[in-house]
């Protein structure tokens, strides 16, 4: 069998529940694959492939386009849920029972929908440049740098996933040189999808009422990475998540902004990497009954 | 020469500025060395073994008890500005220009003003468990814990460093063991020196009026490691360090508290290993002038 990169992984088609899923599959074959979701407007062809290639030497790595995105069939819909939803179904058509699931902006919180709604089907879970439900976008700068114009085009990407520093811009063209490298590219996310994106978060975004309570459920250990001051999902987001959840790590990468991880990418993916693969992890997946009183328990433990 | 380690490295003494300092230096030579700072009544005795034999099987390790603790002569200051002059007079005593510099709670204040005040004798730094000039304690603990009788008297360590979970206490219980193993151990921290210490950090802490502002000079890249419930220096000072320093890295660790890095020790110097040797963390350590205005530059930049 041909062994295929990013670069050279053939785009495939699977159909379920009425709509027909591309997804491009590579690496190493033989344990738990890893599934990409991705962020706002993004394609398979936006992900850095150092990051996809450099955890494809050690799992399988599945990118595929949600229902309605790019060269998916169907309408996106208008809720993170449903988008959760999808994912499942797309998971389940390519006949898997266990995946390791990785999300990036509204991809995370995709990421952790389909984990609420399918939790025996994620092993673990990585979440960058993300937030909870009812996350704090107050300090989001996400609708003004979207509304921007940029030339070249792609200089977008610059403002959205980079920081102002001279190293950072330097990392973010290297990034777009990687990820312009293939030629037989997804077209773009339609307007409409667009938009059906942008409605999902705000709702997603708008729960406040006991918002961070689904959190208690999701017991997968959690690798938790973001930018020191990212503009369009603020960095407080991940901290928030982290301190909610039952067993996650937090990583925040210095000087960095949304796409931390392409900035980083050789320090994430060893990260990634020794997450993904650690038997340290499991140990702190408890159930809040299972955790002892603390600290009387020791004093009173005279014998 | 013999190879020493944790357990067989002698105690050793170097004289400067009236004080007599105890130290221990075991691991690789040759590059630059990593000098610990302990915390709240601990010693040379109380790093564990883990940790420092696991670093040491790359670098150079240097243990000591800052003035008036435990085997180093003269009386503990009162502020931890003093704690980290006394440091810098240790360090230059043993002819070195230019170290790594860990410190642990008290310690890793004591390591800032180390920094602060000679810049340039410190390289990179990692900061476990500690917090800012100014740190907030209101959630901590710290006073209770202390406070509190247990037997054996040892597991008041249980209470400071893990967290109620069994696999927490489980390490707890092995850390215990692994710092226990030496034989020949330095004198127990007086009374006098740990009321020394208590006044230093409520000192330090108590700051308010523009506290954080030092921290822009700290330009070193810096690691952050911290448990994702510290009951003793709480959580969230960690997150104001990373959030006000230029080039810092933060981790937090789950279901972890003031001893994080005791419960995840193999986790721990993979990640110190991979901050300290990485060429990447010095790209983003940036005067803030050099920093480009943003985002307008990238729309700006029609050619």
């Amino acid at each position: 069998m041909a062994v295929y990169t990013h670069q050279t992984a053939p785009t495939r088609y699977v159909e379920t529940t009425g709509f027909r899923f591309a997804y491009r599959r590579f690496g190493k074959r033989g344990g738990v694959p890893l599934v990409f979701n991705q962020h706002f407007r993004g394609t398979m062809d936006y992900w850095d492939p150092a990051v996809t290639d450099g955890l494809a030497k050690s799992r399988e790595v599945i990118l595929f386009n949600n229902a309605g995105i790019s060269s998916s069939s169907g309408q996106a819909p208008t809720t993170v849920q449903e988008m959760g939803a999808n994912v499942i179904a797309f998971i389940k058509a390519l006949g898997l029972c266990k995946v390791d699931v990785l999300g990036f902006s509204i991809g995370g919180m995709v990421a952790q929908e389909i984990t609420t709604q399918a939790p025996d089907l994620v092993r673990r879970l990585i979440l960058v440049g993300t937030g909870p439900r009812g996350a704090d976008m107050s300090m989001s700068r996400s609708a003004e740098i979207f509304a921007g114009t940029y030339d070249p085009p792609e200089h977008l990407w610059l403002a959205v996933h980079f920081s102002p520093s001279p190293s950072s811009r330097a990392a973010g063209l290297a990034f777009l040189e990687r990820k312009l490298r293939r030629k037989d590219r997804d077209p773009e996310v339609s307007e409409q999808a667009a938009a059906a994106q942008r409605e999902a978060v705000a709702k997603y975004t708008a729960q406040r009422e006991c918002a961070l309570d689904y959190l208690k459920n999701l017991r997968q250990p959690t690798l938790i990475v973001q930018g020191s001051n990212d503009v369009i999902i603020p960095t407080v987001n991940s901290y928030l998540l982290q301190q909610n959840l039952s067993n996650a790590q937090l990583v925040l990468y210095p000087d960095a902004n949304h796409g931390s991880f392409y900035q980083y990418p050789e320090l994430f993916v060893s990260q990634a990497e020794q997450f993904l693969t650690s038997a340290l992890q499991d140990g702190a997946n408890l159930q809040p009954s299972e955790r002892l009183p603390f600290p009387s328990v020791i004093s009173a433990e005279r014998t």
